[in-house]
């Protein structure tokens, strides 16, 4: 079999993770890259031995590539996306799937109507860990889901502009966490509520946005997720998930960098969690590709795919508006098809 | 130094700790029983060389007594604590303080203008663990406090009529959380969110009440605590907090029953955490007695007091509420002198 | 039933510790207090309520004395145990049993003509981790026993002089661990190799002793147990055990002194070991008098017994010799009855 | 900078583990695969873009290859070697050294007069777990080294035939921890003592060989090693350490496949160890061939090198004749340049 030809769009720093796996991989070969900034993009091309555009279309234009990493700026994802689909191309489309949830919409529909293999860049369904918890929850381990909590602490906050760009917290770390958490609960979420502020940076505030916040979403079935998010802590990425069932619990546990402890005095003193989100999710972005381009090769739909983006995206918004109006609101099921 | 003379009301499961302790105690002596149930009275009493009343007024009568332990049910707590209080007894009080936040109000004044030495049975306080962490929060350890969690998921599910009567979950268990919270983030209660259902068992509806909660609840600083409840397990009594601040986090790890693990297969397989709250939290009520007769001997007013009862009271109340409204909900500070 | 009488032979700190334990027991009343310290003695004496005496032989006239737990320096130990048995008593004898293998000889064969009730204080069998470890082992868990490690570092090393006449490492602290690995191990010991140095103070070398050893111990049935000790740490008390067997591992881990953690940096500190024994292993002398006066009451024999410390001190001489002769040493079976 | 041409002699396990890891590297290109097994090394070559040949000398006479991997078996590394030396190549050899002392000897020889790069393939010193205690024991963090507890043992038995062409235990599972130990201790080793036995499988005796064993290692500094062996477990790859010193304890913890913890019952169940030593070790072959790369770039000595692989081998011998002899052994010191 011939390697896959792939184009990427977008050479920023997910981008630059996105071409190095594709790269790796002997069935897989990275025809393009397109990016706006043009040194950037040919840097990035030259060092994988990619053609560089800054035309979305030229790129589209080769009809070998039959599959597009969307790594872009959130508010061209609509843009790319629909190009990309119109073009036939299988896409993996990097988090939050749109600018607007009417945007997303609008991707979601021609994903459905031209029947693509549309993925969603959900890293975090990826990883090891948190995927064995997965499947022993569908595997009746701990019976019915009853409750989750998440914990997600990023290590360096971003400024409030760039923050504000990339969505604010409720959507750029949320969409990753709404998805989890449907993902282990196994049902629909119906109803936000988001408390939050900014209790280290009152830039936030500026543009509505917070530092921290703490979320509970009820699911249709019932079960109840709590989320305590922060911008930052003084002790590396902080992730941990917890699923209460009635059978049991689930835990994927905070990963350390090192296996290294020290017995000194009255403490014990060990090796910490990874620095920061890439140390500690590396692999989950090799895993992602893996089942992308096992969709391709099998002709399947992408798992997961842009509803599940959609099913996110819907959360955020909501959940935006909570924060907003001090209350509960409830979430438009705007992703099944109907 | 002769021995304080106590007297306990109430000889049911809480009230043989309460006993049992001051009978362990050189400098304590347990001098009446009183409970309306004559014969579960008579046999506690006899087992420690204490005399039985059916009577509160008889045993305060009895000038020698300097601190009443009050053990009965919730709805009695108030004439109880009055009449203690009324009579000049020290008195540690079970929570919650009283059937009704009126009543509560009513006993936080009088032991306030009789300035009394008033606890209540906030016992989770005195955990080993729980307070390390506390201490270290207050001396800075993590910075400023900005997230809380807390997990408390009972063992064993009372039944719905009994749960009802204890106050329910939100009430009955909540107020030992709505304390450590506040405990821990160092700052007043000001709004509280509750979402909560009968995932497992449809007759606590009936009352109103719920089997499984999620709580966020925000104070004064701005300080954010979640809090995940269950009325039962499959694995033991589960309580676990977690405080993070702007200079680090800090764990109140889950207690393991034994430090045994067994490896076999491609498991690690750790004895697991205590089987019931009492196995759990024993020691608690030993180290509470402690801090009770410290504060007669040095006539100092006892921590945790009624005040602490009366806000974790507010909470409750307000909480309540909010799960009956579906919204967040005010809460009053009824507890602060005036 | 009738408190039964006991007494106390010697009042120094391990003297105190079974004077509390009695003390807090209602089946139990300490009569006695024998010291040849007066002063301590009586202060002993006086704080329980007992008689003090300087004489073993006054004590032993008293007929109703039942229990005599022997408490005095282990070169006074053989006329204490052997006057004990001959006037009728139970005993409990603090390790090592004897000054000498001859001694101890002579009690146990006194023990076993008298039938007495005659226990050995290796309170590590009553530890609640290391014995739920021993009955897992027995239950066949982890199949047929191979091999055993064991850790023990003490937290302040003891004098030279002072070590040297408590018996030297290999035996003040080796027969605790000889007595461990047999019981784990459940097979008779037949060959010790001892190496060790003085790595830290050569205070030691003037008596022959070390402050550092690594053991290997060949048992009957083919398992190998591994010890290493240390004479001191800068991090409490530490031990423990590792059982490795044909279909599995068993760990009896390091228990931490709280169960707090804290996220800071590129660290988490958790609170360390117990800092000395007696913090570590307090409750295991309540539960060895448990066992002990359970004997008594069901006039069955002691377990762990004077035979059992009688094949530790078998280990202890040989490995003693082991290290002077630098070879292993076969261990004499002298605790057997034949 | 054009990428370095490597040879790679043995097409085994090993050898598509070593072809793997310079496949994956840019700056490294495998020009032959050697292997006496023409069908095992015509179809790595093939995989790998190589060419493939039977005879050494071939693919010596290729003067653009500047690195030789030596995968091949034992007893053919001293040939294997001498050779590769000969011919000026820089070479990573796989443990153990040579199939005798002797022949080792003559390795290292070789590579001191040729002052050739000639690496020895002690992989663990490459986990990034036990290099981190490495690094901080020699930065002081645990004062002066006094012992060291090292636990290996395989998943699966090899059976006794392969075991003892591989050198038995004590040389092919062994040579990996002497090395350890001795750079965890930072002193030379001087006397060894084994103990073991066919606890499992009385094949090995045949050999002269064992299933389990137990070690003491002791150095110039007077710090002890005990090592603990097995040839299988029932629950995967088990290696850990412990390096205690004389102002605290560092561990190099056992690691687990994946952190997630399923709390059911009385019982909390880890996702246990790693099936095997690869899936536990696999990073470190890459770690090594980076150091390896490193050092021919640089044109500076190999670490560790043949003298380590010497030194650990030396240890091998003297314990294989302790095991016999029943007594331990002195080491001479043959690795150290005169």
């Amino acid at each position: 079999m011939s390697a896959i030809p792939f184009a990427l769009i977008g050479a920023g720093v997910i981008g630059r993770v996105h071409a190095r796996n594709i790269g790796s991989r002997p069935d897989a070969r990275l025809r393009w890259v397109v990016d706006t900034d043009a040194p950037r993009g040919n840097a990035l091309a030259a060092a994988c031995g990619a053609r560089f555009s800054a035309s979305v279309d030229e790129m589209l234009a080769d009809t070998s590539v039959r599959v597009v990493v969307i790594g872009s700026s959130t508010d061209a994802h609509e843009a790319h996306l629909l190009a990309c689909i119109r073009a036939g191309k299988a896409v993996l489309c990097e988090k939050p799937l749109a600018g607007s949830l009417d945007g997303a919409g609008k991707c979601l529909d021609a994903a459905r109507a031209a029947n693509a293999i549309a993925a969603i860049g959900f890293n975090r369904r990826f990883d090891v860990h948190h995927r064995a918890v997965f499947e022993r929850v569908r595997a009746g381990a701990i019976g019915t889901v009853e409750s989750v909590h998440i914990v997600s602490r990023s290590y360096e906050a971003s400024a409030p502009a760039a923050a504000h760009r990339a969505g604010g917290l409720l959507r750029e770390k949320g969409t990753h966490f709404y998805d989890l958490a449907f993902w282990l609960a196994g049902s629909e979420p119906e109803e936000v509520y988001a408390a939050g502020g900014c209790l280290f940076d009152q830039g936030y505030a500026a543009y509505g946005d917070v530092d921290t916040a703490a979320l509970t979403l009820r699911f249709a079935s019932g079960a109840l997720a709590t989320m305590s998010f922060s911008r930052r802590t003084t002790y590396g990425y902080d992730e941990m998930i917890e699923v209460f069932g009635s059978r049991g619990m689930l835990q994927s546990e905070r990963q350390r960098s090192r296996g290294v402890s020290f017995y000194q005095g009255d403490k014990v003193i060990a090796d910490g969690i990874h620095s920061g989100w890439y140390e500690r999710f590396a692999p989950t972005y090799v895993a992602e590709l893996d089942a992308l381009i096992a969709a391709v090769v099998a002709g399947l739909p992408a798992d997961p795919g842009l509803a599940d983006g959609m099913r996110a995206q819907a959360v955020a918004e909501a959940a935006v508006a909570s924060l907003r109006q001090g209350k509960p609101v409830a979430i438009p099921n705007v992703w099944q098809e109907v």
